[in-house]
């Protein structure tokens, strides 16, 4: 089917023993929690089975789990004997192929920090991620060379060949010569589980990008509710859409190891790969924000899965109509929201009730887009709002459904802190808690559903009041519904047939303050009906909006776009749309 | 169904917060680990579904999750309200019924220690437990109290009926009282995820009682261990076949909470129930020990269940046969064996391989029979001997299936300590490992297969040599395989159509030092056949053993016997079988 053409270097020895090296007066019983622990035990027991596969590049390689073991033990070697030391940084800009999977191990594996930058920044926003982050030395794929141009950070280039010849794989063999076949044993084994382990910056559309900090305990425990939550086991195909970067992959680095999945790495969102590996390579399970699941259910190559595959959703919440459609291609949803950085990624999940059996799938996916409760091994997730005195503790809002206030959430999967930020980490933990900034009511059962960022809501009529405590800034905070959610307009936007992808923010408005501004791309498959056509359709939408929305929250402007600005990880960028509005 | 009529102190109230007590200065990012969390969880996200099923007795009853976590609650307040005060030790002796499945939440909840005792023991054993574990109260059941006259621990009886006028009804709605509606916001949260939460009595064969003490922890880690090896999840339905007291039902107190399962509580080892539940009451997955697992295929009323079943294999090594009888049922054996009071249950899983899918049943199920590897948050498991040097370290066997060592743990599934006895922990922990005292050899592919209780193995010629660091006792340690396995007899004896069960134990011979003597159990539909011929059974079983076994492991004596002695968990008691034949 591919090549699978290890180098001499990535193959295993015989008497290979795949256990850290104990501590010095290691206790009997406590190991210190690591995901390291998975690949070792992937290696061990299914060594055979195939742990990695890269196919749609020109040397196409796949790896089973004793090679990829192995490689990952190479890679460990490789960094201590180029003078990295426990605590300090790698840096790794690269898309999703084998370098970056090795390194979420390996990087560890060495006791440093897997430090994954975003491949669509700026050259200006990468600099400044290795000099904040004080990366000893970069591991960067041969295509994204130019954002790293004049860097002092010595460099490993990966071709993504895995070849004899190819700089990485030099590197890899560099360390299998330098262990001197001591293998794992030869590795010293971290004895702090809430050691630093993964580094990654948030996309800074506000100012500098933030170093978030998560610990090796912080990653096991997140993996394994990964694990858990996905149903996911050794006969599992992950598929990596979601870039690895992201949040270093939301733990699924660490997830799919501990439950034996085979991961298929695609180095681009390629609508044509992604239904070509759904359709024939087997894939089970892949993670990806809404943007990018609406461009897999609308691409003319889907078709039913013969398989059962899991779209894990998150990164940003999805409208109920997306639940919607993907069921229909028999591609099942598992709604884990609330996905940042902070949290490891996933920290609620959307807990199907039996009694919605009976629902519309309408009704049914309405309740599927809430964020749901807190996830396998979080803790609790709260809504709360400042009372009057700032001193007194935050208060819950009520369980109503309507009144809003910011999610909240601490516990095992919550960062250690913002990298070299103490200012940003007290005000982000203030209370105690961290702060999320996603605005959200709670309902009746206790389910959390998002409103809004902060940042987004439109203040369209009712009472405001100042409400200081959100993270970071000083936002007003809607005192009731009247002030429009943008994402609930956009959910009931995306409802009309020929919309394929709605995003709305506030613009000011000389009666009410703010009014809501749509900006919509029309589907594929009606776009030339309505070519020329632009504010009939602005119409026809306006009065669809006006039977399923209250007025105040009906869209004053409705803008017909080719596309919406995306972030690298397909979140929408509202920033971009607001300076639009600006200009208007 | 079935009456669903709980207490009015049973019923929460509306306004019911599901979250622990805040710790004072709790960091945002650290929560200790606490299976006390999946209870919380479960009655916030499905407060509906049933959570606990009690029904073959005269008052059945039905808890959904709100209501369950609601008498949890009451029986901390109860708790706390008599005096037991963090640390305390509240002993339970009861069969599978609510009371037990609610102390293994509620006293943890009161931050004291859960201890069950076994049912089976005798007045004497029971008063010795109460006494070393320091037991501040006892919980139990009416048809226990024989058990327990003239004892002076105070007790709380239940006669399991959840009727208002039931002694231990009347205690939780004393909690509740008590609680003053503070709830769970009014119970303080244990600050140290390594406090003891459970402490297990061993059976005590030789010797007193140990008492194993194991901590929040290792129960949290451990049953996500159990729920995700066992797939686990909302749709599951659990039956309760395993004593809790046994090992603490091997956290699956905790791994069916966590997993949002239903839990269906059975008093007695009684196969009408038990396949009444796995046909009507749509069971998913149960444990059970070897010898009731043979009770269960062989039973008349057994036949291929509607929906998939998974039974849970440990507390002793199941033999290829019954394996393959389950099979036959249409019931998936997961072999999660090495089951032991001091590893939280269980702690290696026989992984299945895709090559193993073109062997025979037979050849399956032999490999299946294995022992397997490290469980998913366990660490390390090895087989090792010592070296001619006592002050070298533990040697690991060469993988060749074949040498035996013993097999030896560490890591976060590790007991605690013995209780109240640091010389016996010093002895399991010799070396930094705990010591299992199983005798097993280590495969090719790093999995472990048990060949007997160090105890049970049969000095039948070959080299012997002293073998001093076996757990706790001076064994010798058989070279090779000339030293017959008993496990590997009982193998092939029951392949025999006709035989039920066996067990083999060593007889003195004159010749060889020790020669196999076999006890077995005729298939109930074959006994009659063979009544008063019973020596000729035994001649034609010889000669079937001659056809599987090498000479030296033939058992030179058979003795057809109407049952074999077992624990009150199933487990053949090999002393008793060794007394028989010490009066040949």
């Amino acid at each position: 089917m591919f090549n699978f053409t290890p180098t001499t270097a990535s193959i295993p020895p015989a008497n290979n023993t795949l256990r850290l090296k104990p501590l010095p007066n290691a206790l009997p019983n406590y190991q210190p929690l690591s995901p390291l622990a998975f690949i070792l035990r992937a290696a061990l027991i299914y060594p055979e089975k195939i742990a990695l596969i890269h196919t749609d590049v020109p040397f196409p390689v796949a790896y089973n789990f004793a090679t990829w073991a192995q490689r990952i033990q190479n890679l460990a070697y490789a960094l201590i004997k180029f003078g990295i030391k426990p605590g300090d940084s790698v840096a790794i800009l690269a898309p999703n192929c084998p370098m970056i999977a090795d390194a979420h191990h390996g990087v560890i594996a060495a006791r440093a920090i897997v430090t994954p930058i975003n491949t669509r920044l700026k050259p200006s926003e990468v600099a400044y991620i290795l000099d904040h982050s004080q990366a000893k030395l970069l591991l960067v794929d041969h295509e994204y060379l130019h954002l790293v141009e004049g860097t002092t950070v010595p460099m490993i280039i990966s071709k993504d060949t895995g070849r004899m010849d190819d700089p990485y794989e030099v590197f890899l063999a560099e360390g299998r010569y330098f262990s001197k076949e001591a293998g794992w044993q030869g590795l010293d084994t971290e004895p702090d589980e809430n050691a630093s382990a993964v580094l990654c910056y948030t996309s800074g559309t506000t100012g500098r990008p933030k170093g978030v900090i998560t610990s090796l305990r912080g990653n096991y425990l997140a993996a394994l509710a990964n694990a858990f939550e996905g149903r996911m086991d050794r006969h599992s195909t992950y598929l990596w859409i979601l870039p690895m970067f992201h949040a270093a992959g939301w733990t699924f680095p660490y997830a799919n190891v501990f439950s034996f999945a085979t991961q298929v790495t695609l180095r681009t969102v390629n609508y044509t790969h992604i239904w070509n590996h759904i359709l024939r390579s087997g894939v089970t399970h892949y993670c990806a924000a809404p943007t990018v699941q609406i461009g897999i259910v609308n691409d003319p190559q889907a078709q039913q899965p013969k398989q059962s595959v899991t779209a894990i959703i998150a990164g940003a919440a999805p409208t109920a109509h997306l639940i919607a459609e993907l069921e229909k291609k028999g591609i099942k949803p598992v709604h884990f929201p609330s996905a940042i950085r902070e949290t490891y990624g996933p920290f609620t999940r959307n807990y199907e009730q039996e009694s919605w059996g009976p629902l519309s799938l309408d009704d049914r996916a309405r309740l599927m887009a809430r964020q749901g409760h807190a996830f396998a091994t979080a803790e609790e997730v709260r809504v709360v709002y400042q009372q009057e005195n700032e001193s007194d503790p935050l208060q819950d809002v009520p369980r109503d459904g309507k009144t809003m206030g910011e999610i909240i959430t601490r516990g095992n999967i919550v960062m250690k802190e913002y990298f070299r930020d103490p200012d940003a980490t007290r005000k982000a933990f203030a209370g105690g808690s961290f702060h999320s900034g996603d605005l959200a009511v709670m309902h009746a059962d206790g389910s959390v559903a998002i409103m809004d960022r902060s940042k987004d809501i439109i203040i369209s009529g009712g009472e405001v009041r100042l409400y200081p405590n959100l993270a970071g800034s000083t936002l007003t905070y809607p005192e009731s519904m009247q002030n429009a959610s943008s994402l609930a307009i956009e959910q009931e936007l995306v409802t009309h047939p020929h919309v394929l992808e709605a995003s709305v923010v506030a613009r000011p408005h000389v009666k009410w303050g703010e009014r809501p501004m749509a900006f919509v791309v029309l589907h594929p498959q009606h776009a030339a009906s309505w070519h020329g056509r632009h504010q009939t359709f602005a119409s026809e939408l306006k009065a669809h909006a006006k039977t399923r929305l209250p007025g105040f929250a009906c869209p004053e402007w409705v803008e017909v776009v080719p596309e919406l600005p995306k972030t690298s990880t397909g979140k929408i960028l509202k920033t971009e749309l607001r300076k639009i509005v600006a200009k208007l």
